[in-house]
């Protein structure tokens, strides 16, 4: 019970993220990152601003906490996503060696999981769905908005 | 003809920076990009230096190449690269939309041809095995290298 308490907790706090990425027109996809029950990095999408494609929440994530605990695999991390990694940051995630990844919503055209969990290191555990509908729904608002902004322009 | 002599040409340059990778004790991986027949961005893999796994020469020759375009879509250029590139930097071109890529040596453990071509943008060209044994050699002397120290230490 504590654990899906902490879960909710933490997802909330990559919500909080993505809300961040959806203010400043980029899509709402936001992460933490945490250590021994404390977030040592958080970051959202920045794609846009930075011209980027690379600049995923998930990528920034990892080079934050990566810096904050001076090295560069996280064994004894748990990131919390709002949305299925795609390929690039699952291979990511897989080179840090995570020890954790939970995402809410998924991507069923360009998550990582088309390839399977085997993508992400053997060690790294891994849950989804937590805050599903509330990570979904964000991005669902955010690309509805997009496509009636497009059409009456 | 031409066309070969300007991959070798531009391999070479790749080649040169994997070698102020090896010179930084660092796996020895280098990439340039090239727009219009130019370099407009090189990197080397630096994963050591800065703690960092996404350190990549791909992850950093892409986002300093889309910094000097001001574009994160990369359609009209070419990145040669001495190693067949991991699942990340795969997802990256893919991303960014690469014109083409050019890879040296091939990577039979982590590269992203374990999953086809189909990881890269369907428009994205693809050549490798250019300058192959050079850009192997390089490998195989610094791993090799490393067993040795590791052996007599």
């Amino acid at each position: 019970m504590l654990s899906v308490q902490t879960d909710v907790f933490f997802m909330k706090e990559a919500i909080k993220e993505a809300k961040k990425a959806r203010a400043a027109g980029e899509v709402p996809v936001g992460a933490v990152i945490v250590s021994q029950g404390r977030i040592i990095a958080r970051a959202h999408n920045q794609t846009e601003l930075l011209s980027d494609v690379t600049a995923h929440a998930e990528m920034m994530a990892i080079t934050s906490a990566a810096s904050y605990l001076g090295s560069k695999y996280l064994k004894q991390c748990t990131m919390f996503i709002t949305l299925e990694p795609c390929i690039m940051c699952a291979g990511a995630l897989k080179w840090a060696q995570l020890g954790k990844v939970v995402y809410g919503a998924s991507d069923d055209q360009k998550g990582f999981m088309l390839y399977g969990k085997e993508l992400l290191h053997p060690s790294t555990k891994l849950e989804f769905g937590i805050l599903y509908d509330e990570c979904s729904q964000l991005l669902k608002d955010f690309f509805e908005e997009k496509r009636r902004l497009k059409k009456n322009s």
